[in-house]
C-alpha cells in the first residue's frame, strides 16, 4: 500500500509548480475546492508582473527591510539609554571614571530594577504553580503562607491536568479570566464576562494585536494623546497606520479637552484620513494626570457620536497619589452612562507591571473587549491563535492582582502593609521630585496624580538651543545627555513622546528607592543651575 | 514661573493642529529640527486627498477590519478544535452522550495537557527564582536539590539586582544569554556570540519578527516546505507577504530536493516576486523528518548562491526517534562548510515548548541571528525594544534547557531518567502509531524519525470525497471531523499544512501518554474500517 500511494504523490509532486496551484491544469469537479482551499492558505501570488524585471534576490541591507519597521521609533529605549548602558560598562570597567557612583535609570517604569521588592503573597504563589509537587511535602507549610498554598491548589485546579507547562486556551485559562472578570465587577460594579478578556504577554502584544486589526493603509488614523507613551507611535507605524494628535492642555494639567478632539478630526478627516480608534492612556504617561469622571463621560460621547473605538490603556489604575482623584475604568464610566455591549467598541488595556507590584519581568497582562460584533471578535481570537497563548505565570499573576488577599486571609496583613508602603512612598516621592523640578530655574513641572512619571516642562535658553541644533540634537536631548553624563541620571526626552512644537519636556520616572531621591534632587538641582549659567542669555 | 510657561504652552497648542505638524506657519531657523523629529515621531499624514471625500468613521465589521488579518488562517487551532471544546462541554454537562469518554488532543504538539511531567529540575529553579527569599531558609535544602538552589543563586547573580520581576535588556538577561551561548558551542563545536542572541516569549513572535523585517509587500516571498507548520503561512499573511511554497517529496521520506527549490524559485521570480527568505524547518513540522548532513550543504549552498537569508525552525533539535539520524544544526553545518558570520544570514529558532521538556505555557525560547550587518540588527532590536523584553521565566528556562545538569551534579541521575524516560516513550509511541496507521486501508505514513507528528496520506474513494463536497468541506477535514465525532480523537486536516494538490493527509501527534495508546489505535481503526466500508467505491 505505502509504495503505490508513494508513487503516485511522486507524480502528482512532479506537476505541482507555483503555477499549478493558482491555475490548475488539471480541473477536475472534484477538486475545485482543494484548490480553493490550498489557494487560500498559499497567499496567492500576484498576477501584476508589469514592474521591474529583475527578481533575483537583492543583498539584506537596511535598505531592503520593511520600511515600516525603518520608521518606528521607541524612545524608552533609545540612543540615551543605549549611552546609559556604555556609561556603565566604563563604571565597572574603571571605577571612577565618571563624576558619579552608578547610573540610576529614571528613563522606563521598571521598579524592581531599582529596589523595589516583590509582593510576597503573589511571588509564593507563582512559586507554588512552578514547582506543584512540593505543596503535599511538610517543609511546605513552614515555608510557604497558608493563603498562599490554597490559592496555589486553587488556581492549579483550574487549569486541566494542573498543567502549568501547557499552551492554555488562546485567550488564556477560563478559571483565571473568571477571577479577572470577578476582579473587574467588585472594581467597578458593573457584569464583566471571562469571554471578554483576553490575557497576553504584559499590555504591549495587546495594543499590536489591536493595531494590526485596526490599521488597513496609511489611511486609516489611530487618535492619539500628544504627549503620548511611543508603544503608540511605534505600534502604529509597524502596522502603516497614521497617528493623528491630539494634544493635551499643559496649563490646565494635561487636560484632554473635547474641543481638541474636535478640531484635530476634522483635520485628519479633511487629509482624507479615516480615524478609528481613540487612545486615552489614563493615568497618563508621561503626564502622569488623573482623568476626572466627568472629563471621562465627554470622551466616550464623543467616541460614540465619531464612531471610533475607545481604546483605554488603564494600566496605571492603581498608581493614584492624590485624595481629590480616584480612578474610573471607561467601561464603569460607559455603563453608568446606560451605555451597554451594543453601544460602543471599548478595549481596556492592564498590565501586571505596573501598580503597586511592578511585575515588569512577567509580562503579563489582559485586555478587556466589549461592544465588538461576534465576527469581529472571532478575528481577534484567531491573530490571538496565531501566537498559542500568553505565558502561564503571568497569567496566574494577571488573576492575582485583580484578586489580592482578602480580609481574614494569613497574607493579608502583611500584603496591606507591602502594599500601602509602596503607594505611600511613590506618593511622596512623586511630590519631592515635583517639588524640586518647580524650583528650578525655568521649569514648570505639573502633578503626578498618578503613574509613575514626571514630565517636566523646561523653557531653555537660545544659546542652549542653537549648542544643541549645532551637535544636531533637539535641545531636550541634548539636556538628557549632558545631565546623564554629569549626574548618571537617565531621563527620556520629550521629543520621543511628543509635545507642542516649540516646547521641551523630559520624562523622569519616581521609581527610584526613597533614600536615594534627596541625593538625586542634589545633583538634578546642581547640574540644571551650571547648565543654566553656562547658557543664560 | 509655573504660570508663565503655561500660558506660553497654551498660546502654542492653540496654534498646534494636524496642519502645523507638517507644514508649520511659523518656520524659524531655530525650530526647523524639532518640526523634522516630530514629523519623524508622527508618522506623515498622507498628503494625497484625490481618494474617497467621505472619511467619517465607518461602523466597526469584520469587513472594515485589516484585510491581512481576515486573510490569515492558522489550522491548528481552527474548526476541529472548536468542535473538539464542543464535544468536551457535551460530555461535561451530560456524561456518556457521545460515543465516548474523553477528547484526547493530537492536534497540537502540547505535552504536558497529555500528562506528560515537566522535569523537575527545571521547575525546582524556576521557583526559587521566582520567590528567591526562601533561598537562604533551612526549610528549602529539604524541599530542594542542592544543585537547584546552586543554579538558583547563580542565575540571579545574573540578574542586576537579583530582580526576576523587572524588564530585562530588549535581548534577554546578558548571563542568560552566556549560558545559551555556551550551550550552541558545546552543541555544535563552533563558536556562539551571546549577543547573537535574542530571546523570545516561545519561537512564535521570533518568527513574526523576523517576517515583519523581511516582508516590503506582497511581491517579497518566503519559501517555505508544504506540508508545512500553519504560524509561517499566518505569519507571511499577516504580514503581507508571499508564501513561495517548495514541495516535500513524500516518496522519498518528505525529501527536500533542491531541484524543487530551484524548480519554484524561478516559477516565484517569472511571476514578479523577490523571494528573501528559506524557511527549513528540522526536524519536520508536520511532516516528522530529520535532515541528512548531506542535504543540509546542499541547502546552505543554494542559500548563498540565491542571496536567501536562512530561516532554520530547529524547534525540535532534541527530539530524535531513529539511531540512523541525527541533528545538526544548519549553524554548524554553515561553519563546518567554511562559511563565516559574513557569508550567510542564518536565523536558528529554539523553543522551551518542545525537546523534551514540552514546557508549552512558559513561552520561552530564543533565535540567533548570525551574518546580518550592523545596521539589520539594529533594526531587529529596535522591533525587539518594542514589545520590552520576553518573560523572565522563559528565559531562565531557555538557558536551562540549554544547559541542564551535568554528570556529578545531585539531580543529574533523575534529569536523565526524566529525560530518557520521555524520549524513549515518545520514540515507542511513535512506532506503534506508524505501524497502526500504515496497517489501514489505503493509508501510508512515513516514519517519524523526529518532532512529535504522524502526517499520514489517505487515498479516499470518490464517493467520499463527493460526500465532503457535498457539505463544503475538504475530504480531509470532513474525516477528521467525522474521527472526533467518533472517537473523540482531535487531528488536524492536511489542509490546513498544505499538501500536493488532490493529496489527502492528517497531522496527529505522538504524545498521548503511552497506556492510551492501544486504546486510541483500536478506536482509531475501527473507525477507519467503518469509514472505508461506508465510503468505499
Amino acid at each position: 500500500m505505502r509504495k503505490l500511494v508513494a508513487h503516485r504523490a511522486k507524480t502528482l509532486l512532479a506537476n505541482a509548480t507555483v503555477n499549478s496551484l493558482l491555475n490548475p491544469h488539471r480541473p477536475s469537479p472534484n477538486n475545485n475546492y482543494y484548490y480553493y482551499r490550498l489557494a487560500r492558505l498559499l497567499t496567492s501570488i500576484p498576477s501584476d508582473t508589469s514592474m521591474a524585471s529583475d527578481h533575483s534576490t537583492p543583498p539584506l541591507t537596511v535598505d531592503s527591510l520593511n520600511p515600516k519597521v525603518l520608521k518606528c521609533e521607541y524612545a524608552v529605549r533609545g540612543e540615551i539609554v543605549s549611552l546609559a548602558q556604555k556609561l556603565q560598562q566604563d563604571l565597572q570597567a574603571n571605577p571612577g571614571s565618571h563624576p558619579f557612583e552608578e547610573i540610576i535609570y529614571c528613563n522606563i517604569g521598571n521598579p524592581q530594577s531599582l529596589g523595589q521588592q516583590p509582593i510576597t503573597f503573589f511571588r509564593e504563589v507563582l512559586a507554588l504553580c512552578d514547582h506543584p509537587s512540593i505543596l503535599d511535602r511538610s517543609e511546605t507549610q513552614g515555608l510557604f503562607s497558608a493563603d498562599s498554598i490554597e490559592r496555589a491548589w486553587q488556581i492549579l485546579d483550574q487549569i486541566p491536568g494542573r498543567a502549568t507547562g501547557a499552551y492554555s486556551h488562546s485567550q488564556g485559562i477560563k478559571g483565571l479570566r473568571d477571577t479577572i472578570a470577578a476582579g473587574i465587577e467588585a472594581r467597578d460594579g458593573f457584569p464583566a464576562d471571562p469571554n471578554d478578556i483576553f490575557l497576553t504577554d504584559g499590555a504591549s502584544p495587546a495594543v499590536h494585536m489591536m493595531m494590526q486589526l485596526l490599521i488597513r493603509s496609511e489611511n486609516d488614523g489611530i487618535f492619539c494623546p500628544i504627549p503620548q507613551y511611543p508603544l503608540y507611535s511605534a505600534s502604529i507605524a509597524l502596522h502603516g497606520g497614521t497617528l493623528v494628535p491630539y494634544y493635551l492642555d499643559e496649563a490646565t494639567g494635561w487636560g484632554l479637552e473635547i474641543s481638541e478632539l474636535k478640531k484635530q478630526l476634522e483635520a485628519a478627516r479633511q487629509k482624507g484620513i479615516t480615524v478609528r480608534a481613540l487612545v486615552v492612556i489614563n493615568p497618563g504617561n508621561p503626564t502622569g494626570q488623573v482623568l476626572a469622571e466627568e472629563n471621562q463621560r465627554d470622551i466616550v460621547e464623543f467616541c460614540k457620536k465619531e464612531g471610533l473605538v475607545l481604546l483605554a490603556d488603564e494600566v496605571y489604575q492603581e498608581n493614584i497619589y492624590v485624595p481629590e482623584k480616584q480612578f474610573h475604568s471607561f467601561k464603569k464610566v460607559a455603563r453608568s452612562m446606560g451605555y451597554g455591549d451594543k453601544d460602543i467598541p471599548l478595549v481596556s488595556f492592564q498590565s501586571v507591571s505596573k501598580g503597586y507590584y511592578g511585575e515588569c519581568g512577567k509580562r503579563g497582562g489582559y485586555m478587556e473587549v466589549t461592544g465588538f460584533s461576534p465576527e469581529v471578535r472571532e478575528q481577534i481570537y484567531k491573530v490571538a491563535s496565531v501566537n498559542l497563548c500568553s505565558n502561564i505565570s503571568g497569567q496566574i499573576l494577571a488573576s492575582l492582582v485583580m484578586s489580592p488577599p482578602k480580609v481574614g486571609d494569613e497574607s493579608y496583613e502583611s500584603y496591606s502593609a507591602e502594599k500601602d508602603g509602596i503607594l505611600q512612598s511613590l506618593a511622596r516621592r512623586a511630590k519631592t521630585l515635583e517639588d524640586a523640578l518647580n524650583s528650578l530655574e525655568a521649569v514648570t513641572c505639573n502633578k503626578a496624580e498618578g503613574a509613575m512619571y514626571l514630565f517636566p516642562r523646561i523653557v531653555f535658553p537660545n544659546k542652549a538651543i542653537k549648542e544643541a541644533e549645532s551637535l544636531k540634537k533637539a535641545p531636550d536631548a541634548y539636556y538628557a545627555s549632558r545631565l546623564l553624563n554629569a549626574t548618571g541620571i537617565v531621563v527620556v526626552p520629550g521629543s520621543g513622546f511628543g509635545q507642542v512644537p516649540g516646547t521641551w519636556h523630559f520624562r523622569c520616572t519616581i521609581l527610584p528607592q526613597e533614600e536615594k531621591i534627596p541625593a538625586i534632587v542634589t545633583q538634578l538641582t546642581e547640574f540644571h543651575k551650571k547648565f543654566m549659567d553656562e547658557f543664560r542669555d
